[in-house]
């Protein structure tokens, strides 16, 4: 495919991503009224599967040979990233979703022969999107991200969850050499700040494809790292761990915990 | 005073927050051109003085008997609560505001005779305003905030360093039970999620009286506890150490942490 083709697929997703935030805004509305804890399960069900349809069908529809993995498993069965494959979140922070009411996300990664080619990342109650397209650079709400400078780990903020410091203790030693710890408890956005400096590093061990898929795609427009946690490759076909950084933090961190 | 003084004085004070941080983001716009770090350290102090001293000028003209508690030291030298005392932070999440440009707040709290009867909380870039006033409730952008439903720890949000773990291992525990921990960096913003039910507890173990005033009188508009973390009254005077909660959270991390 051309750049341009790839520019008009991104623009597309974009005008997609934004449509279905505004049928997910609606949907609360509608929904919130009635809360109760078997509404709340079954709302987070019914907006993630809508969702995901809401895309599939826009990309049967426009795009009838790309493939689609997603959360809910409306799509195909994924098991290479030969051709293109978008890889959906509907509802990237579930728990967020629910208790929270914001703090969410819609995370898209469009993948071509294995290479990451568009990224999005919407928070759909701030309104603000994450996009990139590979080579055009990462943009939010449509402003273009800098390349990540180089920072030293006191100066740098980073984000897990203080459950994966039970699991590592490792992770401690990044507790205290660092500039503070964050917890958003959404992978997608966590990542998206790791690509426009809110953040110097997010760690997960425990995440989907879709919950890395865009946040990568952005990572890379922006001279940002993401690896699983042991440094390897994400396949973006399985479960694994995540440590996604600015480069200077990611060596550091990789040291720290590795000694490598 | 009557309730009708009380309700002018509440007006009148989210008027000024508003217009304190139209300004902020203002400076923040102007300076933001310039970013190294030399520059960063003086537009918060810039910030933070110009804010406090935008609050004192305003009080003072306005109410001239009441006193002013802020961050800056700008105001009045205060070490008891006696009349009406304004206890202001004019950037709360210093580190937030410098280093990722939003989740900061202004925090206000204006006591009576030792007691809450305004509080405010201004989420400057998201533009969301908590504000209270002492039995009249509490309002997130003017929408009522509803009483504190009772809840069980496994549904709850807590929030809390990952810092604060190491340095007292019996908040493991509370990470093992809950449904999950979430760290902002920005303590009145903190306080508020818990009175609107994003998260159920928060828990620092050093805190400004200027950093907790606004949060306690939100709280309590919507029966929210907040006591120090050994569950004493807080006098707002000192630095203390704080636990803020859902009140069926705040019984039992107290049993969990202190067996009591």
């Amino acid at each position: 495919m051309t750049q341009e083709q790839w520019q008009s697929i991104y623009e597309t997703a974009i005008s997609w991503t934004k449509e279905a935030g505004e049928n997910i805004r609606k949907m609360m509305d509608d929904t919130y009224e009635i809360h109760t804890k078997v509404n709340e399960h079954d709302l987070v069900t019914d907006v993630d599967r809508e969702t995901e349809l809401f895309f599939k069908n826009k990309i049967n529809e426009k795009y009838s040979t790309h493939r689609i993995m997603g959360e809910e498993g409306l799509g195909d069965v994924v098991d290479d990233l030969d051709g293109t494959v978008w890889i959906i979140d509907p509802i990237d922070g579930t728990v967020n979703f629910v208790h929270q009411k914001c703090y969410f996300a819609i995370s898209i990664g469009v993948f071509h022969e294995g290479k990451g080619m568009v990224g999005i990342i919407y928070d759909v109650m701030a309104d603000e999107i994450f996009t990139a397209l590979n080579g055009e650079g990462a943009f939010l709400n449509e402003e273009p991200l800098p390349r990540l400078e180089n920072v030293t780990m006191n100066e740098s903020l980073l984000s897990f969850n203080a459950g994966w410091v039970m699991k590592d203790r490792r992770l401690e030693a990044l507790v205290n050499q660092s500039r503070g710890i964050r917890s958003y408890g959404a992978a997608s956005l966590e990542m998206a700040y790791v690509a426009c400096g809110r953040i110097e590093a997010y760690i997960s061990f425990n995440l989907a494809p879709w919950d890395m898929a865009g946040g990568y795609v952005l990572l890379e427009e922006v001279g940002g790292i993401a690896t699983n946690y042991e440094g390897n490759k994400l396949t973006f076909l399985n479960k694994d761990t995540l440590l996604a950084a600015n480069p200077a933090i990611y060596k550091d961190i990789m040291k720290e915990i590795h000694g490598k």
